[in-house]
């Protein structure tokens, strides 16, 4: 164990702004910490509520300057892009159906995005937005946060290298309970309404997740899915269980189920990677440690900043192992590579090949995994491409 | 912690044959234990092996008297059969397709079976059993051993109790790796060869015991599966994993993944149930603890013989919370089950209500899980009724 | 994994008596059942109550010949002696203060023991019996049954191989809940006795248990210690709680603690050894399981019978990794150890210089340590030679 | 599970300054993250190493203002006290013998102090520093930052909401690895040489956080103790081993180990509390749960922001329950408190009776457990008062 920290160093904060996230929201508070957490961001300016009031008061409380908490996201982004201080980022943490608009606003105004996920509410949306970020050549990242968490770069690299040989199994998991009954609240209100979640339920809010860390660790893409979608609480109009079964290309198969019905877990969503050579074990409440069994030796436990993990792990990592990171670490992570990759912009490079973010592409991806399973399950869950 | 024996009772201990089982077998060991352990059977008669030699060795080093190791099982059903203190019950441990002629030989006889599983090789052949234990009256218990861990009768008589609510969900894990890779030995071949396994592989070997305890817990059958079958191993004849999606008549629905070739796991066979009211969870390389989580409550470790422990779990007990049981005591409690059910035979009885061991019936299911696996995968996982 | 079973092989069952053990005791049945479960004992005799009724009634319920169901030991070690199929060995599972009297009868008269521990109630008697032990040539085993573990072979073996370097720390625990308040039964009410239980309570009953362990696994006696007993429960006569340092003679340190008062801990017996260049953490909840970390490498989880476990482990297992051995297993590994060196005395032989049990030696400074600890904690935790 | 945020208030954010904690250290680096965590502070002057290079060169890097970085602490605190925009608070991440001069430099101008632990070198400067501190009037806050951990939180009102009922047992643990080898570095320079260090090396370190701890959740104070301090590592001038027992006015007992030579153990603090009515289990590196078993019922997992959490758990968490918090996030709780205190001494009110935070007789008691454990350790582990 070597304690020692991370160095914390500056090339002038990236000015920040948020669309949504105003008062009683989740997400935003979370997304405000993450950028605050490795200094590399100032939040200036904000349209934190579709409520013009809330908006206000919502920015004033975080101490912006009343003249840069706006009513409407739009306003925003027009008087922004036109400040000489504008911000150069703003962070998207609406509701679904509020992803496109807001970022292509931003995007038209030259402005980096930083967005939560599901990229859109329709695949069709998801392709019109990358089209539109590949035109601006701006910064795009999409917050699968669990990305972010120094064991998953650990297994990405590792697979990558080819210590798990040829890989033949790819086993995710994501299951709640807070949707077990009946659930009325800002949180619950509209992730289980359509018209602002879109097509899928649990499956968008985080069968999307499962099937993000997947691809990322094992650098691979599904080639087709069938999945069985069920609503168990009477009434809801979305999903809140979902079954898949996966075929990858190389033959590799793999099954993922998301629930919010699932009495007695939190949020727990867990990745295991097989191959031929050896097997990964991944638990996001356990995120500080990734176990790994090389093919006839025993399980090893590899832990952040411990003994077996490597410089891709330790890069994310700030403090010693034995001293927990968690979620908003691994959420930093996000929102600090993104930061590297906004100042190489600034300084007219391109960002160091190491800096990796979820990006545009990787989020209609999921959006085509949502659509797919959608599909799929409208057909007695029969296979369909992705 | 109370700590006080189970105490061991005895009407005279029930004359046990053997049939498979010798030098270099895994199972029949482990049914000698099993039979062992609560005193209630002697071992007295065996044709452990089609080959008469080593039957005879395996039988003198078990300690058998001689004129008692046979060459063969139809010597051994003849030849007890006419013994006044010929055997009362034969333990069936050979490779799968010998469990019909064997069962039959003895059945026929009025010889109590203990079987090992999957029954048969063929639905058909499963069917026939039935009604050959229909005709003679006879106890057949199959030896789907996890069914005897004292905490799966914890779970399942809370479900009976209502204490889950109703089931939404039933997720069933059985995952090994011993067949990562190409292996040749005594184990491995016999299950590897549709001559001697059935059509089922790793669905046949592990799948049915996955799918039987979810059955034995919930007390539920899957109404239709779609399953997915993969041979990864190389020029391996049959599958080494597989994923199921299951449904149940009540609207439950169901995951089961098996797998020979997940490199990492021993022998991890878990099982989750969720309903409306709770939550359930059990791994069977940690038998002694089952987690229960009251929907909204904290998640409640329950021990075997423990705090928040039931009568249900307290008779399959031996030992105090605390002191390990395992595997063997399991399968001694299929044997000490069993036993109850011979000695009220004996006596003419109807045995207790509350014995309970996997019967023909299971067996007949678990065969049809076997084929409903097989041809759902052959129409690329299409939905099959069972 | 190997999925082949331990042979039973036999050279004539051991006849073997029993003396305590009748109804209602605990650790009389556990005793039973290590014998029987490698199939190398007989239960032939017993006196298995001080109440000639009770001890009568309780060996026809285990199937004794009603003319070896005996009143007294003393009649019973008599008339076994003289019997041509008499005993060849007895197990002692009384209080602690009739082992002493009890061994002493049966190897006057030349019959192998079993005995439970602690070896007896003074230090004084503890060496007048390793005395006979000697005299008399025969088999003298104690059942410090943790011992039996593979897993803390395993441990053994590693350390005496040179994996963790120079020890320099034992870290030991035994910490049960059982006794946190007042309690009446027949197991609590001679465990509490002086006169039965000797001058320890806590310390007697487990303190010695997890004392032994940490000399069995490490290969070291301790040279002095200080003890800090507590009686927490009030009007109880002994200690029910009981603090130590110790100091080794190789400048290594150790702690210990035994609790029968910690609420939430059913059996959790640990054992922690730190050297030079590795760590073994060991818990007998959990006994498949050994975790070693070498200096500046990953944990490694080490099975039973898995990878990374070698032949020491491997020869107490009866089943693959991954099905859970438990307490009787290695319970009934001190067992079949005793059998083998009971096997070559009747051979005129030596026992195989592999053959390991705890002996009347380890039940020397058992009570030693005992003693000890009570003597320590009377001059406030001074230091004491050992 | 509610899945909303804490509120993020601002009433001015607190101007705060740092000495220690320049380029290539550990814990300024943390204490940075822990102020910016909830946007409560911005750092806006430093005198961040002896070296005045350094020092400069460490504070543009973090973005300050080149005539706010200071070459020494003196200079900050002259200069500082008499700006219009001075800090109003500083934070000492020093070594030990430095904390007291540094606090005593900026106390003395009307500066708040955050503090890293220990107190002080003496318990003669501990003393001192604690009149200083009462003199001043103002805000002295001592980052044992363990006590942040909402489920510390939960623990203590858990205790002191009766629901362990009389406390028998404390048993903690901070035991860690990395000093086992003769180790060169800066952060193992300093912490094992007693002109810096003060005379504990592993107990100053890391056995006073866990003895704070231990007083933090119970609510006790120990009345003597007896210490046995080791140095394993040969030339090493502190001790790297510390095991000590522990007497409670109450008639508690408690046992105390601490280590930095135990391989396999990254940062593994813990806390064990039993009391007549229930006991509580708490692992540093599984921070976010607490196990709870009341007396003859099921052991409980408690979870931060979950089911069976209360309030003054989720007052000091950020995210929902599922969501992993850690070391950060603990250690800007302490800064958090701090801040709450801050501010109410700015607005001359007292602060919120809930808040709190470790503070200067906090910091007594543990010099003076170091004290006395190098007291005992020097007399044979004798009994010390503290």
């Amino acid at each position: 164990m070597a304690i020692e920290g991370r160095s914390e160093t500056h090339e002038g904060r990236i000015r920040l702004g948020m669309v949504g996230g105003g008062q009683g929201a989740f997400i935003g508070a979370v997304h405000r910490i993450a950028a605050r957490l490795d200094d590399r961001y100032t939040l200036v300016a904000g349209a934190l509520s579709s409520d013009p009031e809330r908006a206000k008061a919502s920015g004033l409380e975080l101490g912006l300057a009343e003249n840069r908490c706006y009513g409407s996201y739009e306003e925003m982004a027009r008087r922004e892009a036109r400040l000489k201080d504008g911000i150069e980022a703003v962070a998207i943490v609406t509701p679904n159906h509020m992803h496109f608009p807001v970022a292509q606003a931003f995007l038209k105004r030259g402005i980096h995005v930083i967005c939560d996920k599901p990229l859109t509410t329709t695949l069709r949306d998801a392709k019109r937005l990358a089209a539109l970020v590949e035109q601006s050549g701006k910064v795009f990242a999409l917050t699968h946060n669990y990305t972010g968490y120094p064991m998953i770069r650990q297994a990405r690299a590792m697979i990558a290298d080819g210590e798990l040989g040829e890989l033949r199994l790819v086993q995710a998991e994501y299951v709640q309970d807070w949707l077990s009954q009946e659930v009325h609240n800002k949180q619950a209100d509209w992730r289980t309404d359509p018209a602002r979640s879109g097509a899928g339920g649990c499956v968008g809010d985080i069968g999307t997740h499962a099937y993000n860390l997947a691809c990322f660790v094992t650098g691979m893409q599904a080639e087709s899915l069938a999945a069985d979608l069920t609503t168990f609480v009477e009434g809801r109009k979305l999903d809140d269980n979902v079954a898949v079964l996966l075929r990858y290309a190389s033959g590799a198969k793999g099954m993922l189920w998301a629930s919010q019905v699932a009495v007695g877990n939190e949020n727990a969503l867990t990745l295991r990677v097989y191959g031929t050579k050896g097997g990964l074990e991944w638990d996001q409440e356990h995120p500080n440690v990734l176990w790994f069994t090389p093919h006839g030796e025993p399980k090893r436990m590899i832990t952040r900043n411990g003994a077996g993990a490597g410089p891709e792990a330790g890069r994310m990592s700030r403090i010693p192992s034995g001293h927990p990171e968690g979620y908003l670490e691994g959420f930093a992570n996000i929102y600090s590579e993104a930061a590297r990759a906004i100042v190489a912009a600034r300084n007219n490079e391109a960002p160091d090949p190491d800096v990796i973010y979820p990006t545009v592409e990787d989020g209609v991806r999921g959006v085509a995994f949502i659509e797919a399973c959608v599909r799929s399950s409208g057909r007695n869950a029969g296979w369909v491409k992705l």
